[in-house]
């Protein structure tokens, strides 16, 4: 048995013998390794730097008595960082698992993306949680910036968590059974202290003694800063840090403490950073420089071939994120078109593939080379190109000489008009591996995602590093060079595979050639397998997998592996108690299982994980199964508790949660929700008990969000409202509004299925839009922290499911809204509020344009989205309308109407000036249908007279009359008939689809 | 090479194959790996517990910005606790070191007395340093006491100075310079936080800022206590602890505030020691409870012997402290003296012998067995023993039947004039082994030293561990039991020895037989061949050792060895450029080295270590040299630096140094002393040269305490003074005066050789004995932190040195530096400074009775004690005369007369109211008399004439005449008398001098 203690001194070992140097933990409190000075302050500069350490991490927030199995004050974790990136971190830390014991080709051992960021110090990295049958074991991350400055070159960061590593490896469940160390157990070394710190951090901490030391702290941590002491300035940041967490432990931050503290933190941190950085410099790098790998010299010598072939191209990565995964393919895929296209090289299909590590692209029959093209090289005019003559000036033998040509081989060449001489050149096509080459390198270099990193090369970034590439053309290597990458014939497997990097002798097949090692590169291929096996393995025990309804997580799955292996798992049936949301949403979102289900739709007591590659099923069953059985203690541990908490408690508990800083707590917003969506009601035909429902709900919005569960599992808010409500005692009714108040969830997600509960949650959403307008805090670029997008679609996607609600018009909604931000001494304009209507609308018409829709037909009904159902039965009408002759003729002629009539004129006129028999007649059918209905059906019905009177009127009469009474005339009755016909649509927007 | 790094994981390795448990540093600042709760908790209780931790170790005074070589404000502890003690700490910690790769045969290990003590947090132990070479590389100790509580079991505690350790072996010169790890030295590593924190420590802390932070965590710790949680309690003591040590570093800590932070810290670390054993007890130990070996049983079983031998009782202990070894050596020769006595034993002489690992006592001729021996046992009285018929009553029956005898056999025995009845007893006499076998048993159980410590015996309490017992009557094992030790017939030798435990085959000749293994068990021989060899060793360089200086050096290194192993060691000559008594401290105080001297007395650049047997010469000399060499780099360092600072500098330095809170700084304190010493010299009949001495001194008084030498070698005040003054162009009378101004170091130490320097040493101490008294600091118990009896003593010492200052009186020295104390705002009553008076004067009592002096005349002579020297003379003159029969006549005269006198009496009387003869010839003898001098000769000279007439006045007069006028003439005659002599002597306390 490896207790704990032999598992940290063999991490050590390891470690040491990979060049990294042991430090201690750090002598004051930290919450992670990482802000252990040897991690924030060495990562930063150029210096070389390779460390290992132990780091008690406390996290008072996760105090909770030693009762938690899994949750402790202070965790242990393994620290190493590897600066520069070696360029083999992965396989450095998967050997690192070896010398802990762990047989890596019996386990499932993935890198699942995680990125990291630290925003009170500045920081951040991408990388990976490193899953171990299903549990998380480790962060492993590529640091890109500390303290607010960017890191060159880049470190690895890896952060073992040893507790549940060692859980997993002794087959425990409760920390405390751990063996730590020969004949004691972590519990009995630890335990004591585990419920003591927990009780000073939770409950007997001084709020006011903490305070001022988090003052006292942030004070020396300034003057530290002014006497250019980065480390003991560093040294006060922490203690600041944690203090605050202290605080926040007790509830006793606010939501503008919160903020502030955050930003005096990070303030001081990153003048930290840059001050010891510059220090330093000043101490001239006392380590030296780290050395990263140079650009590769670009090719220059390229082989030959003849005939067609296949090309194969292939990008290896670390991990890709899943959903770079078919991304990145389509990019590249595009890219080599593109690339290709403006070449002369002919070939065929391009075909991509992609797994998370790797990006394969397959182009057919590339012919050998380029064809041979000519081109002309123009020179100096002819008139001056040859003196009287005849004989060649200066100017033309320059001209020759320059192009390497006699002056007397110059030809004329006739320009716009203009003669001059030149030369007629051939190039040379060039032979395929050369264009290729050129091709290829730009394409790695050219890779972007979301979000880009840099590792160990000099120049490439990308989501994550490109470690190795294979570019073979028929079976002649192609020579290509991407920063400090070169292509090989040689391609990487599984990393536990006997063998794991193998030639690749032709571009021949090489999706079959990967799937005799084990990897199914075609991504629909990869998903029809899991899908198959899924649900044969459901199927055992008479259950079945719900594709349709876990298509996301199947896309997901898909590209988290490169050979599925997907394994039956299963949980006691007592958590089945739980509410089913519970456990699906710990199955999807934490550990991508698909949940099996009985004919019914009733939840099973399994799971299909999905390993990767071959591996030992009963231990990685073993494995997943302990994880999800740990995670259903938790919430089966929150679940109860919370149904001990009444309902008027935990929504008192939202008071101390922060929503943001000027905006107010939680607790603020729910009561500006509440209040909102009853003004809201007022204008709506709400029935008595609706009225009363929505009521109670309003009084009781969002306090799930106290409850331990929500703030657990922050996405089971609103379902767990219902769960809580419902056993309370609380109506049918009020639970669903609470539970609908949340809806929609996402982009297509269901809309709130009662009335009190879409008022609730349209409430929710004018609230956060126009607060956060108001506060300045509109989404950016891809940034849209408060999940504005989504809020605006949830807006548009109710009044748009809710037809009763169509007295409530967007602007009304967000007036509304802005009368309670207003409120609490915000300012919100009127300008404000009409960039947020017109940001909601824009969300409108997007779906719409999404949906298929013609460009033209949303356009004129844009003008109505204020009240999205309307246009929604503005667009249908017009639709379907819009083939028919007659519509096209009178939408015709009332844009010839509007274009003949100025903006500004009245829509008023004396019919008695109107004298010729076109206009009377035209008057007469604006009489007729003046009585119009604005709805589009009705309105046609009754304009469809104008139509021929409009037409005549146009070819008859004049409208310009030189008698000012007679054009006044006029111009009102087609003013009065562009009025009557423009609030039913914009008919001017009217183009494609009426000529179609 | 082994790097630091390794180092460490190779302590780790060794301790875990061991059965210690690892856990981490504390993520607190601690000062020392005991204050880790591993440690200062842990020990409390009866749970076993066995750790081994990295410590860095913070230490803010130590700060020296990375300059100095061996000094760092954060070292690193390698702590190591084994609870119980397993019995062979000091064997595992040897084989520690060769674990460390370091050759123990070749090099000097000794465990050097050094005993541990935290007042701070009411914790003590005893036990060593442990030097490799001279140099101290770990703490080992024998933890007693935590937190105020006695602990049981006992646990080892031993802490490993790493950076000390590496040096050496490394053999580099600045911790800067180790190798921390592969390619990266210490500097490299930890350099800049190293210059930083020191930085931070020594000059950029806030002292406001650490004050408020010191009362937070004391508040909070009380708070925690309350709560019953002593972890985070402890937690915040040690922020307290750290937080005052940051005060302290940067000079903001007056004494008074010391001493309260320590009450304060001390008070809340006892109620953490209590607490966090009551919670243990309440938990149930979950540890379980430590096994200690038991008591053996007492031996029943004896060999019989005939004829006399050589009894050899040997006990083996871990190193005595030096003072212990000869001590206890002679308690062991009186206890088995007495304990023999008590036998009826025949033997012959009784021999001890020690060194620091045993006391051997040889007891020659011991007969083979006691004699028998003879009792009578009473009975009842003979008139009650027998009936009117003769026959035995019932109680002589009893008595009988008591006895086993037949009431026939009953005789009659006489005791003081009564008969009883009775029988005679023959006690058989006990064979040798058995006899010795009880007696040597309790030998051991009652070993006892100044200060004694229990270890992981049940019962044994002594100075240290006493591990294994020999005892041999001749060849015959004598089964001896002290508590869980049981005598064998093995001894142990030098531990490094290739067999380090070797059979005793006899007690003959044992010195031999333990000289056979290296070992001089005979005190006077060690001694005398460690000065053969020495100054064998310094004749080779043309030097000498003196003996008769070294003695007390002499003797301790005589009690360190059992092997004397002297070797030569050099020093670069240039230290000789730094005074002698630099030179010397070093050498005598830190390193226990010889000086060597040239024949003029002269320090040679050379010293003479004695090791402890067998090692490799070379080696330990180089480790030896190296040891001195970074001792006087550290010395030249701060010489050089004093040099480079004018004396007023210094001076002015002494403003920051805090006395005390009330009295101020030094430097207030300094112009205090000058100001009463001159004040003092207006007294004395003073050269004018003197005083004008006086005055520069005291100008200068003190002015060294600002030196950088003083404050590292505090015993350096008032050398270091007279070497800086000298070098500054003063005089060499203010020299002097400021080198005396420190006189008497202690108890019997010079005294200042001249009056302007005695001046200022008598001011010195007036001013610290009022100002203390005044402020209520007055020594308590044991309890004297800041030496106020030796101050008191030194008054003494120098008023009886220097007849000139006898105008001098104690009350009016103190009333002098009363006065400035006073002026600094501080109350001093009258009543305070006849307490202080009264405080010296038992000093002086003291120190006469310690000198042998009768009680009686000390007593007598002590009202003339405010002018010790006036004191010191009527002594001498008084003990010349006790014996003097004429002398004792007088003196019963003059307590006749005082017995008599009511003492309110006044001494008038009118003479014509006396009729008697006996009074007429009193009064005559009177007026006689009347001119006799104060002084004791003179006195007795004129009084004489007293004698006859006081006691024929006594026999003829009746004082308590009835005429009052007659009555008060008598009266007032005797009180005349009485008064007259009262001056001299106190007369009535001569006692038992006056009648042997």
């Amino acid at each position: 048995m490896l207790t704990m203690q032999d598992a940290l001194l063999a991490l050590t070992k390891y470690w040491t013998e990979r060049g990294a140097m042991v430090v201690q933990p750090f002598n004051t409190e930290v919450g992670a390794g990482t802000l252990n000075p040897a991690t924030i302050l060495r990562v930063l500069g150029p210096e070389p730097w390779r460390v290992a350490y132990v780091e008690p991490s406390v996290r008072p927030d996760d105090s909770r008595y030693g009762e938690n199995p899994n949750r402790l004050q202070t965790h242990t974790q393994f620290q190493v960082v590897l600066k520069p990136d070696p360029g083999n971190p992965q396989e450095l830390f998967l050997e690192s698992l070896t010398a802990l014991g762990i047989d890596i080709h019996a386990h499932d051992i993935r890198f699942v993306e995680d990125n990291w960021a630290n925003p009170a110090t500045g920081s951040w990295g991408l990388g990976w949680e490193v899953w171990l049958d299903g549990l998380e074991i480790t962060q492993f991350t590529y640091f890109q910036q500390a303290g607010g400055m960017t890191l060159d070159p880049v470190s690895v960061e890896i952060t073992y968590g040893v507790e549940r590593i060692m859980m997993a490896l002794q087959g425990v469940d409760h920390f405390a059974n751990l063996a730590y160390a020969p004949g004691i157990s972590y519990g009995e070394a630890f335990g004591q202290a585990e419920y003591e710190m927990s009780r000073f951090y939770l409950d007997d901490a001084d709020v006011d003694s903490q305070r001022t030391l988090f003052e006292e702290y942030a004070a020396e941590a300034r003057r530290l800063l002014d006497a250019r002491l980065p480390v003991p300035a560093h040294l006060h940041v922490l203690k600041c840090s944690h203090t605050f967490n202290i605080l926040d432990a007790r509830g006793a931050v606010s939501t503008t403490e919160r903020a502030k503290a955050f930003a005096r933190m990070r303030g001081l941190a990153r003048e930290v950073a840059a001050l010891w950085a510059e220090r330093r410099t000043e101490l001239g790098h006392p380590l030296g420089t780290a050395e990263v790998p140079a650009a590769a010299p670009a090719p220059t010598e390229f082989a030959e071939v003849s005939g067609e072939h296949t090309l194969l191209f292939e990008i290896g990565t670390e991990e890709l994120p899943p959903h770079e995964v078919t991304r990145t393919a389509e990019s590249v895929r595009r890219a080599l078109t593109e690339k290709l296209a403006a070449t002369r090289l002919v070939h065929g299909d391009i075909t991509t593939y992609a797994t998370p590590r790797r990006v394969v692209a397959v182009v057919d029959g590339v012919s050998d080379r380029e064809p041979d093209a000519e081109r002309t090289v123009r020179g100096p005019r002819e008139s001056a190109a040859f003196d009287a003559d005849g004989n060649p000036t200066k100017a033309a033998a320059g001209f020759a000489r320059g192009q390497g040509v006699d002056p007397a081989t110059l030809q004329r060449v006739d320009v716009d008009g203009v003669t001059y001489v030149g030369i007629t050149k051939t190039d040379i096509g060039r032979g395929a591996v050369e264009v290729l080459s050129g091709i290829l390198g730009e394409v790695v270099s050219e890779l972007r995602s979301d979000k880009n990193m840099r590792w160990n090369d000099p120049k490439l970034s990308f989501t994550r590093p490109v470690r190795w590439l294979v570019a073979l053309l028929g079976d002649t290597p192609v020579p290509v060079v991407a920063s400090a990458l070169v292509a090989g014939s040689t391609t990487r497997v599984h990393r536990t595979a006997a063998q794991s990097e193998v030639a690749v002798a032709s571009a021949a097949d090489y999706p079959a050639f990967l799937a005799s090692h084990g990897i199914v590169v075609d991504q629909a291929e990869r998903r029809a397998q899991i899908i198959a096996a899924a649900r044969e393995l459901a199927a055992t025990v008479g259950g079945t997998i719900d594709v349709d309804g876990e298509s996301a997580l199947l896309d997901e799955i898909t590209n988290l592996v490169e050979e599925p292996n997907p394994l039956l798992g299963s949980f006691e049936e007592r958590y089945l108690d739980l509410p089913a949301e519970i456990l699906t949403t710990v199955m999807r979102k934490h550990q991508r299982y698909l949940p099996v289900r009985a004919a019914s739709g009733e939840l099973l007591p399994h799971f299909v994980a999905v390993a990767n590659g071959s591996c030992d099923h009963d231990k990685v069953r073993a494995g997943n199964e302990a994880v999800l059985r740990a995670r259903y203690e938790d919430a089966a541990f929150f679940w109860r508790a919370d149904l001990e908490t009444p309902l008027d408690k935990m929504k008192a508990g939202i008071a101390k949660l922060a929503f943001e800083e000027k905006l107010g707590s939680v607790a603020e917003r729910a009561s500006r929700i509440g209040a909102v969506a009853q003004e809201l009601a007022r204008g709506v035909d709400l029935s008595e008990k609706d009225t009363e429902t929505l009521a109670r709900a309003a009084a009781l919005a969002k306090f799930d969000l106290g409850s331990q569960m929500v703030i657990e599992l922050t996405s089971l808010a609103g379902t767990m409202a219902r769960e809580y409500a419902r056993r309370s005692g609380e109506t049918e009714a009020v639970a669903q509004a609470l539970f609908d108040m949340e809806l929609p969830r996402g982009g297509g997600g269901a809309v709130p299925s009662t009335v009190p509960g879409a008022l609730l949650a349209l409430a929710d959403r004018f609230d956060l839009l126009a607060g956060l307008f108001a506060i300045g805090a509109k989404p950016t670029g891809s940034s849209d922290p408060f999940g504005l997008r989504r809020a605006a679609a949830g807006v548009v996607a109710i009044l748009r499911a809710h037809p009763v609600l169509r007295p409530i018009s967007i602007p009304a909604g967000l007036a509304a809204a802005a009368d309670r931000v207003r409120a609490q001494g915000i300012e919100v304009s009127d300008a404000v509020l009409a960039d947020v209507a017109e940001f909601v609308v824009k969300r409108y018409e997007q779906h719409l344009l999404d949906a298929g829709n013609a460009h033209d037909l949303v356009a004129a009904v844009i003008p109505l989205a204020h009240a999205p159902a309307a246009a929604d039965e503005t667009l249908t009408e017009l639709s379907a309308r819009v083939t028919d002759p007659d519509f096209a003729a009178l939408a015709a002629a009332l844009q010839r109407v509007r274009r003949i009539v100025p903006a500004d004129t009245a829509s008023s006129y004396d019919p008695a000036a109107l004298v010729e028999p076109a206009e009377l007649a035209l008057h007469e059918a604006f009489v007729k249908a003046r009585s119009a209905g604005s709805d589009l059906a009705a309105f046609v019905e009754s304009a469809s007279v104008l139509t021929a009177p409009v037409n005549t009127f146009f070819d008859e009469i004049l409208v310009m009359a030189e008698d000012p009474a007679i054009r006044a005339a006029r111009l009102g009755l087609l003013a009065s008939i562009r009025d009557l016909a423009a609030p039913v649509l914009d008919w001017q927007a009217l183009t494609t689809s009426l000529e179609g």
